[in-house]
């Protein structure tokens, strides 16, 4: 079998579980006040070429729904792509740790939140409207859900529309690492640089194993962030097991070549499939992840080829390469699409 | 200096993290679906000797919480020990979680809610009453906050005056394991047999890592409170490396070799300080903390002496063993304890 | 001015004000345990040919989130029309009561949810999935929320398929007596004998003052709901002027007869303007509401001859008929349409 | 029977009715956009002598409760008297409202909070713990609930504690009348002059029907107050009959003139009792409750003797004036209870 199922189903960077096993000596102060805790903060405001404040949190889940509940108050509207993991995938969790805040959909592309769209939308709650909900946040997914990658001008530009009407900014950087290899700037430029006040910073999908983070760019969100994430359960008590994991993540650029090397092997299966008839790409490949609408009948002949992916409709199909995918898998993959999509094999089903 | 702040400042064991290391192989599915997730199902039953369902989660107040929730509307009363963990240290997560639960105090000594009074305040919230809120659930906490262990029958006669009144219960084992090397009975009969719904299984505060979980002893609690775990952010995507973390805590019976280890150096010092004029318990020492009123300057002369431990008030020390605390340190502290509580001692600070 | 904007605009009936009036004598116990209150149980039990526990509350909001709350877990999702009150215009109160649940849209024509559409949307969410909340209820607005009345056999359907699924079924019944009125069915009938678990029992809109009510038919559901509605600050102390309004709305069938007043408006606004060319009713009108396509200009004219309503959009009109709107009112209306969507009228403009 | 029960029991002042019926004319825009409610504010505004925002609410519960929301995030910690409404009696409205946030009893005399035990408690959550959540707000009911009145230098000096550690305060007026009455100062002094940001103002027990209000000082608050009031389902469609009935609540001094009779009827009660062996007041009788320690012999006496009145204990009977309670109905319970309580008719019992 040949997995492309997820970016989770896939090992960690041993890097990352070296690093968690060698802070397992002496005693440490609980909840945070650990030595490796304290030191997370300085890597992580170097990292960011700023202060930061950097909680590291359970899930993706987590960092996101609290990153929310920090920026929007109960009553608020966050606005999101429709196809946001925060409004399709996270049995609303943001609902949830918001108190009842509600996720509002907005139009774009390729799972992207369109700035014009945005306004447009804004433009539906006049202030002192009472019966929609008051208009608090919008959240960004970097790469977004459809592998798409924001480009900087996009985040700035949706930004300055957010801002413009007193609305927060959250980025969800579930796979910030591979919009980050991908642009080829500096994390400071994709996030508050471009207008963003909390990030949910991930790195289980891109080799991570048991925690991601929030990194927090404006100060006066922290303490109360604070609190709310020891009252979610999401402070460890023996916080140096999560801290390390995430300093040996960021250490020598690990996490970006981790994401590098996905970021290739989906670049390759795009460019070995590119031209072939009867296969569409839903949206551009830009990060770890394809979508491409398929015929049932050929993804049960690339199941039935070993291959494992996600259905995520009865005509699309979702291949996501791990960090440690290999060429030939890579392109063991091209070749099985290839083949079945071929109009003589299309004809045969 | 030598550490008794707490058994959460403590290491994990070697064990558990060889374990979590070994898990990394292969791919695997995410958010539970993976075999060492469906085997820990199986251990967790055998263990158990009946059909449960064990949810890892990141933290105790994760864990307590989220039992919390499911055994109670959001309406309801959870009744506790005023010293209950839930109660005083975890940022009222219970209420959180729960929707706006309340948790209402219940008198006991020791830091246990004893049966009687629990009646006795039931009887305060007559049926049909709107104004107080409904009566739902009782927690009891085992080992309690004080140090003290509840017996097979004070579990049993808790549970019959709360299932009388269509109440659920709820165990806080973070430290179970210590509890039953004291009373050296089986997780059954401390658990279900005594009348317990569901369980905080802890693991951190005895040699653990980065894992709780939750024993569900009701079928039907437990699909809903898969959802809301998902919700919680405190599903991992890559379950395994709790899982697995959870299986090595148990195996070949580690977890109670190491809750052994730290009762038996809580009961070293409290025998090596029995009779000493001046230092008085708070509670009986029975499972690995000890609670001792003490003069502020008998804490400083301690602190000067090298020891580390939390003041929970101006005349209240509480000491923490953990599972490698050795017995010269804790011969150690005895001989400070009595060198600072002598009558000679005490007149000269 | 005349006065198309909403059915709350409009007066009380003054046989409501009357009785809250007369209700004003003597002591009372608080809290629902007054005569009216005791009373009202029984008048309800009759009207909806069942034992049925009542409860008023300030608003029709209050009924739906909390009837909604009432009936799903707060993990759950809610199936509703994307036009329902409770999902466009309630500021998520469903979310808020429900602690966290979903308002998830169902496709259908005319502000209903579709029978099959509900079954195809069930069908996304496979038993055991964690990962978008668990399917939980679904609510009917009852005439819906763009003027259109579900059939009975409509209302059967939808609650067949959500019982095959375990779901409860709520109904939003703010103009309940206006699809009364027009289906001259019994409520027994529209609401239980149909499926429906827990009705918002609107009396506002239809010459109401300050309550509405929410009837319970499922029994089980009733003694959590009393705690909820009174930590909701839902429940009077001095609830007897409550009933007492209820009692008379229902009281010689005064509920029917405003709501037959607004229907039979409606019928002949839209009857007087059939045929018209350039007017298009977005949907049929069935009870007290006219929602017609016109161009921002005709709007504008309108309100110049003195027409007040509602513009949903910019060429979306909404027109609500109070139970006192008088036929001269309704003539005017109709008049004023024709002209100003003549051909000639509108090539002026 | 003689009811001194409780004052929400009683009738509502026949001017307030009169008010509300008269409103009943004409057509009005809904949700608090119409006259009535428009002038409330300005009204308000007068008899607080600063511009406020004025919010009509159902009950007391949702004003405590949404206020208390208003100013306290969903971590925080609001400090109160033990025996406040908000703790004993509203089935947890604030915890609900407030997204999990916990009241925390503090010290004080007949229903008080006291300054300098609120001023001890902080000293027990130094900034930066996230285990006990955040010190968030303080909450004074006035007039108390044993019946007793803060003076104004009491308030202040609360609030200033409060205020030093950077607590919103708020003041529960279930009954400010009656404080008012008092202490004859201004609604000003009471409240913001007095360094109170937000006020319950009750209505209901003092001759009021349907409504409260929630009036806000610190404009910042009012603003998410208002969707959150909308959400709550608080927010009446038709608020004009809610917002006339607020206007003939303080119309020429309506709401103190009724303080002044029921404050009256209950120190005539003090008054005539004072001396008598036996009788234990367990608060000064400042406003129109009296709580008194009765043997339960001389409760039943009372009862049969025809008076009715609250069993707060089997030894704590509490009596409450209404502003329509007269003089021989007081002189008739004073009669009774000293009957009752002669050491004669004691040992008889």
């Amino acid at each position: 079998m040949i997995d492309f199922r997820s970016d989770n189903t896939g090992r960690a960077a041993p890097e990352i579980l070296d690093a968690l096993v060698r802070s397992n000596s002496g005693t440490a102060l609980g909840y945070g006040a650990d030595d490796w805790t304290v030191q997370l903060q300085d890597r992580f405001s170097e990292l960011f070429e700023i202060q930061v404040r950097v909680f590291p949190v359970a899930t993706g889940t987590a960092a996101n729904a609290l990153s929310l509940a920090a920026i929007a108050p109960s009553w608020g509207n966050v606005f999101c792509s429709a196809a946001a993991h925060i409004n399709t995938s996270e049995a609303n969790a943001a609902g949830f740790f918001g108190g009842g805040l509600k996720l509002a959909p907005v139009a774009g592309e390729h799972g992207k939140v369109d700035g014009d769209a945005l306004a447009q939308t804004l433009a539906g709650f006049p202030p002192g409207q009472l019966h929609r909900g008051q208009p608090a946040a919008v959240s960004l997914t970097q790469a977004s859900d459809l592998g798409a990658v924001y480009r900087l001008d996009e985040v700035r530009a949706v930004a300055e529309i957010a801002k413009a009407r007193g609305l927060h900014t959250h980025m969800d950087g579930a796979r910030l690492a591979n919009a980050l290899a991908r642009l080829q700037c500096s994390p400071a430029d994709l996030s508050w640089r471009s207008g963003i006040d909390i990030l949910s910073f991930g790195a289980t999908k891109n080799g991570g194993a048991l925690c991601d983070a929030i990194v927090v760019f404006k100060p006066e969100l922290a303490d109360g962030l604070a609190v709310q994430l020891r009252r979610a359960g999401q402070v460890w008590s023996k916080m140096r097991f999560a801290s390390a994991q995430l300093m040996a993540y960021i250490e020598d650029g690990l996490w970006l070549r981790l994401a590098t090397a996905s970021n290739r092997a989906a670049a390759r299966i795009a460019g070995g499939i590119a031209g072939t008839p009867g296969l569409k790409l839903v949206a551009p490949v830009e990060a770890n992840e394809i979508f491409l609408e398929l015929p049932s009948g050929v993804m049960d002949a690339l199941e039935a080829d070993g291959f494992q992916f996600y259905r995520r409709s009865t005509t699309l199909a979702r291949f996501v390469c791990r960090f440690d995918v290999t060429d030939s898998e890579a392109d063991a993959l091209v070749a099985s699409l290839k083949r079945h999509c071929a109009p003589s094999a299309r004809a045969a089903e």
